[in-house]
């Protein structure tokens, strides 16, 4: 399969896709056309089967998609049939709520290791989870085998720490700070723009007001 | 102006190219080309003349952008000239460190109210904002004129509380829980799907690997 060729916008729409597979399954529903899929995500069907035919298809004339069978499917392609081991860079509210996030877990996500630079809060734990200086993130990720760091601190902080994360060979940055990393393509980033989203409603709110 | 047929996707980066403003702007830079702009934004020259186009250009041939000028008026575009009332839904760990977040205050998005079914936390204090029973968001919405509830809520209550705030006027949503609204065109809402986001991140890790 040549997935290293399919866009960013069709890889955006698998976990959605996956979301909804997975509430089917939990109807215990076995079977979807395209047709319905499309009625409940309120995507065309031309545009699920263009999606899923980046992945070999799935489904079959007459009958549609097996919903476990495709579900189970999407799961390997999004990569959540392996364990990830993620770390938190900053325990601030942020950093302490994600931690505190149960669902990423059973997908697989696990948060392994919390770190700050704030002494006063060294040893305290987060679910159980202990918070540990910033000094010790380079040796952590060594010996944990860590995939993905996700990045809880103020962006001025930001372009530093991922620096370091990405000297000591982590491969994935979930990157909450708000500032664009300048990193090398082979780190797979991902940006979580909160007040980029925030704007963005702002906009279409404004833009209804006249 | 045309403002309402310009396409989310321009809309999209408009956020980003406000950032950026911003930053040289800080750095007391005056004016700049859409070359220069290009190289920092790692985006086409042609493609920034082209999303500013759609509100009117701004740039001068051999001149460039007047930096602040163009800084205050994307603001304006993006309804940031005017204060936001926002109320969160959910005064859990993601609904805290939102409230927590003064980088929103700074630009205009103002959180009023906090609600949430647990009558354990009522009358407690997010940063200054009393924690109040979900049953008196209706009320609170109408009497302080409130634009964007925020969603931090479970998927499984998420609809119908979407469902209440429609019903009293709310005109926008800012939506954390992890399941797709199904509310009115009218209703401008911006989903944060973060297991989403994550798993794009394990999509492109796991296409990597091969």
């Amino acid at each position: 399969m040549e997935e290293k060729e399919i866009s960013q916008a069709v890889i955006g729409r698998l976990p959605r896709y996956f979301r909804y597979l997975g509430q089917l399954k939990d109807e215990g529903i076995e079977r979807v056309s395209s047709q319905e899929l499309s009625d409940i995500m309120k995507v065309t069907a031309s545009q699920i089967r263009q999606d899923l035919n980046h992945f070999g298809g799935f489904g079959q004339q007459g009958y549609g998609y097996n919903v476990g069978y495709l579900y189970e499917e999407i799961g390997k392609i999004l990569g959540l049939d392996k364990e990830h081991k993620l770390i938190i860079i900053g325990a601030g509210h942020l950093g302490q709520a994600l931690a505190n996030y149960v669902n990423f877990e059973r997908r697989g996500f696990i948060f392994c290791g919390i770190f700050d630079n704030d002494p006063a809060i060294y040893g305290t734990q987060i679910r159980d989870i202990e918070v540990r200086p910033v000094e010790e993130m380079e040796d952590f990720i060594k010996s944990n085998n860590v995939d993905i760091a996700v990045l809880t601190i103020p962006k001025q902080c930001a372009a530093a720490i991922a620096e370091r994360l990405v000297s000591c060979g982590i491969r994935a940055i979930w990157n909450f700070a708000h500032v664009d990393l300048n990193v090398s393509e082979e780190i797979q980033v991902e940006n979580v723009h909160l007040l980029d989203s925030l704007m963005k409603l702002s906009y279409n709110l404004a833009s209804r007001r006249k």
